[in-house]
């Protein structure tokens, strides 16, 4: 393709994407498709010739649009939201036009900068202590990884190699085995499943401790937890306190968590992947109380902030413990600036990696924080929205108590009704929800996912909710 | 910024990018930029008012391509190439479009389907034996994970629990730490730094075997060391074939080692990263002889088969050591129509996956089979005019015999003349490469890397080299 098509075609996908997304209430949510549904569509090889561009624009509602879960609809309330905004698809083709790969500095100075700098923008729009910014001018500063699970498994390594070689200071006689057999960290039961995962990758014991009655570990708990498994041996080197859980959204008690972690010497991650952007909004930082007393702090633009995946912005105060932990320097990734500015690759997984900061820039500069600001307060209201009318009717009851965009519900009674509840209203395909259930209890949870979302979406889905729960409730009474 | 903004600045976008690209041998290819140049063109916090997307547009030639290294420059010789074309930067538009996270088939069913079909259309391109493919009916599959290092950690993790489970069968008495510390991988000195740094995050030994007189790992070699290390109570589980080194471009014995790892049940992976594309030229499938072997297989189609980062094709003959061993399954991931189709997330590090698939699609498509074929043929004959140029010239000799798109050469003599060499090629600043060293033998690598590379342009790259060891033997005579 050369550049006279690449300038037909880049144009017709702009008009296509912009319908796609302006009418994007009008698709059915979730397609009705069964698995292996796609193999017949398409031929069995590649072709051999090239197709027009116009073949392949042909073909995109036919084969890829006729399966597609629209994520961006405002009838989807599954999971929590992931960003999608005009600004970043923009960014996203100038970073496929520049197309270099940033794991030094030299290998194109532009990406590393671009990225110290706008972390150090987003850390302020936060209220991150100065502590965790590059501009403090220590070794401090922040760093865009894929997802929320490669920040916590990045931070679990870096805590791994920090209190190994502590313990290797103090007990020079144990290896390296005996050290990691002892080693053990921490979490709330309600963490993300990829902490869990984190723990199984990094080959270390993580332990998932129960929290209080509004489902938030408490320091108590945790305090507990270390004194017992000192008492045995083992060696507490790594807590995670979320900010915002998956399953109801709520948040650990940081600020109690945060002493107990400073006074045994212990990392403390915080993971704020979805309810992190929130904290752009003064009003919501109380949720994040303490957050001076952390060794990193995760949260995903890539969520709630209108930024594309992949874009999980990640500070550390020490880098050191993950760049020294797994620093392999073969020659042909030297050069002469190594040390004055951040060479990313040592402070992630993978090796290479994307311009991703061009995606925050535009984002940030098209949108200004007042309008971002604006984003959050909004979804924040449609959830409230959805709260009262959910309270105004008495054969529902509430959850979890709504601080975000989520709303954590439930028809009072039995799980097996709830179940039904769900079966009906994804079955019925005008919106979508998925569940979770904590302490045996099945409820339902409705997230605020679209940016196209308003308060008639809202009251859409809340009457196909109470007709669903009619057609449960009157099955039930036969 | 609402659809109409959009639409312009998608379109101005397209054009600059054409123009960006088309013209871009007339850039110099790595900017003279200090580490720290960026932060005083930029404000200090982000703008608290939304600006126009004009005004950004304005400041990507002041603040981002003033400290670009332009990889797709025909200057550029650096690493190895990674891809940019027209058609892989449309399809990203419309996977941000889309923005849908396809960590399970229900999240996007089109997600996970294509890229199924896609990794078959991949892998018959490619010369695969069928067992790698889903078409072949088993549990069998490709799956694209960010970059190599992924896939080799990927791996990794793969052969370790399946040897964890195979021992801990016949010794029900030793406990996990016990075998790991036992656990024991290989590969060649020369493979990429990725593989030493996956034995790092797995915590497991690995050892860089020493290859033969052409830098190859042998089979001898491999069953050498695991003998000695079984006599000595380890328990050899991976292995790691590299074809197509970093350094030198380079290719293991796979034939032999595969043998070795069948009669000791060892896992296989095959890192193609670079050198993999060139399997789609049946001419040159001799270099992957064995490979039926494997228990996995990688190479990158966002290197030289024009598909941008991130874009990692693996496949994996059994990916139930990988899903089963890091499968954590909470009730909002669930869905019913799980074991009908891959559920992606359990075959990765991270959680959330963009739809890459789109790329290989529009690529494969837009491009043909045979359009693919001659850009590998294209850089390879390029790479012997080079080749052709330097040996032509008795001050210079060829390092390593060239097969793909890469030249080592260096000037007769000292290591010290050639980083002189070197120092003095890049100070110029006309066209940028890397260093190797094997063995105590410093050396110069000029990889092709640009689709717009033509014969003139290898002219010019050799012109300047010579220039430069000109002036390089000139100060050394005085």
């Amino acid at each position: 393709m050369e550049a006279p098509d690449f300038k037909e075609f880049a144009k017709a996908m702009t008009d296509y994407i912009a319908e796609y997304l302006e009418n994007i209430r009008d698709r059915q949510v979730v397609p009705s498709v069964k698995p292996g549904y796609l193999r017949p569509l398409v031929p069995e090889q590649a072709p051999q010739q090239p197709e027009p561009w116009t073949a392949v624009m042909a073909d995109i509602e036919r084969v890829v649009m006729s399966g597609v879960t629209h994520w961006h609809s405002p009838r989807f309330h599954a999971y929590f939201p992931t960003a999608n905004s005009y600004p970043a698809i923009v960014a996203d083709m100038l970073s496929g036009a520049i197309a270099c790969i940033g794991f030094t500095w030299i290998a194109s100075p532009a990406c590393t900068e671009l990225e110290v700098v706008m972390l150090d923008w987003l850390g302020q729009m936060l209220g991150l202590p100065e502590e965790f910014l590059a501009r403090s001018g220590g070794e401090a500063g922040g760093v865009i990884q894929g997802t929320a699970s490669e920040a916590t498994l990045v931070a679990l390594l870096g805590a791994k190699s920090r209190m190994m070689q502590r313990v290797k200071e103090q007990h020079p006689e144990w290896s390296d085995t005996d050290i990691l057999s002892k080693l053990v960290g921490y979490c709330n039961k309600q963490a993300h499943s990829s902490v869990e995962r984190a723990g199984l990758l990094g080959g270390v014991r993580l332990k998932s401790l129960q929290p209080d009655g509004q489902r938030r570990l408490r320091g108590d708990t945790l305090r507990d937890a270390i004194d017992e498994d000192i008492r045995n041996g083992l060696i507490p080197f790594y807590v995670v306190a979320t900010l915002g859980t998956t399953s109801s959204c709520t948040f650990d008690a940081l600020d109690e968590i945060g002493d107990v972690c400073l006074s045994h010497g212990i990392w403390l991650h915080v993971d704020a992947a979805y309810a992190g952007s929130a904290f752009i909004c003064p009003e919501y930082r109380y949720l994040m109380k303490g957050v001076e007393k952390a060794d990193s702090f995760n949260f995903n633009p890539h969520k709630w902030m209108l930024v594309n995946f992949d874009c999980s912005a990640m500070w550390l105060k020490q880098p050191r413990w993950i760049v020294d932990a797994f620093n392999v320097d073969p020659l042909y990734l030297k050069h002469d600036q190594q040390g004055s500015a951040p060479d990313y690759r040592h402070w992630q997984i993978p090796l290479g990696r994307r311009f991703r900061a061009l995606e925050l820039w535009f984002v940030l500069r098209l949108y200004g924080v007042e309008n971002l600001q604006k984003h959050i307060r909004r979804q924040i209201a449609l959830a409230h929205l959805f709260e009262k009318l959910c309270t105004s009717d008495d054969r529902f009851e509430l959850f979890e108590e709504v601080t975000m965009g989520l709303v954590c519900f439930k028809l009072k009674g039995s799980n097996e009704i709830n179940e039904e509840l769900l079966r009906r209203i994804n079955g019925r395909g005008k919106i979508h929800l998925v569940p979770p259930k904590i302490d045996d209890v099945y409820f339902l949870r409705l997230a605020i996912c679209s940016r196209f979302s308003e308060e008639s979406d809202i009251h859409i889905s809340w009457e196909e909710i109470k007709s669903s729960a009619d057609e449960v409730l009157k099955s039930q009474k036969k």
